[in-house]
């Protein structure tokens, strides 16, 4: 195994890659949405919590349900795109612990300290939409990252708490621990739509060596 | 420029990349770390924010202003590996946006509302912490983060409040508005230290498709 990733890499995942909003008339597939989980599973996580629950939403009946609570501005794109993920967290998490972390009870730092649950729960799973995001573009999508919606809509709507839950949402997260971290859509992207890259800051503007 | 990474790239990344605590006598220079940070600095943030600031500590005498906050476990890890970085955000990261944002007024979007402004510092900033670790993978290093940490004892320390100020920290951060995020060392991992990897969650764990 080489020890640095090809120049051709860097630039697929970092250099070159781009935020879309337009996208070509391609469908991604479950298998790849299988394969892209299947790559960012691996990424680190504190005690290897892996807080991080996907919706992939990719039918438009799923993405009308998204709609009300969408900012203006990311509504047209959100419907043209192939998929739109939910990537959320389940702040319950440390019930997987036993399983996930099992050479100490790594579940009671975490069971009775909800603040620290609830820290561990969104700086992690946004360790993770951050994996999700590199490993969609290592199997060649792109992605649209957003943070422009209502999260009490969405969680009322995808992650209902007790009393107001269908059977359905009832089944799969039965009492509203988990909650929306951001948004991403997935497809591959029009490229002649891109508009200039933005800058970004210098390394003397962000990092100091001590 | 192909449009999917290599099999070779994605085990680099992803399927055989592991958390290190052991590191082998091989130094970090300071070109790769800026290497690492041109690389990280191109990952989506919310309106390209960027709100992660890092201190690459890679003397003992940085590290040992780390010591007395880390959590036990961590200190002899710390103290062995070449570089520790401190991933920290800017509080106030909007001051940045009429350059980073130029086409409309994102500053006045967080500049008087602290929670929004919080909310996507910390989101921000662990996103960019990933691209980091992917980043310094993509480069050939081995990562070590850790959460184990008194954040009160290391925003003290390196981000102090106005009156606790010595000089050097107020010219670079003069009011206490950078604070810790997570922790990670970096070096060259010794793979025969490695312990069996810990599992993750199946696909129908974590994801739903709708």
């Amino acid at each position: 195994m080489s020890n640095r990733l090809s120049e051709e890499g860097l630039d697929l995942l970092f250099r070159q890659a781009r935020t879309h909003s337009a996208w070509l008339d391609k469908p991604v597939s479950d298998d790849t949405l299988k394969q892209l989980y299947d790559l960012m599973k691996w990424g680190p996580t504190s005690a290897n919590c892996c807080p991080a629950r996907i919706l992939f939403l990719r039918t438009p009946e799923a993405k009308r349900r998204l709609l009300p609570a969408l900012a203006p501005g990311n509504v047209d794109k959100t419907m043209a795109a192939p998929v739109t993920a939910i990537i959320a967290y389940d702040l319950k998490f440390y019930e997987q612990l036993p399983k996930l972390f099992p050479h100490t009870d790594a579940r009671a730092w975490f069971a009775n300290t909800p603040e620290l649950a609830g820290i561990t729960a969104r700086r992690n799973s946004s360790l993770q939409g951050a994996y999700f995001m590199i490993a969609a573009r290592a199997l060649g999508l792109d992605c649209g990252p957003m943070s422009g919606f209502d999260n009490v809509m969405v969680d009322h709507e995808f992650f209902p708490a007790d009393g107001e839950t269908n059977a359905f949402q009832l089944e799969h997260f039965p009492d509203s621990h988990v909650k929306a971290n951001f948004l991403c859509n997935l497809g591959y992207g029009d490229p002649t739509k891109l508009h200039a890259r933005s800058p970004r800051l210098e390394f003397d503007e962000v990092c100091k060596l001590l």
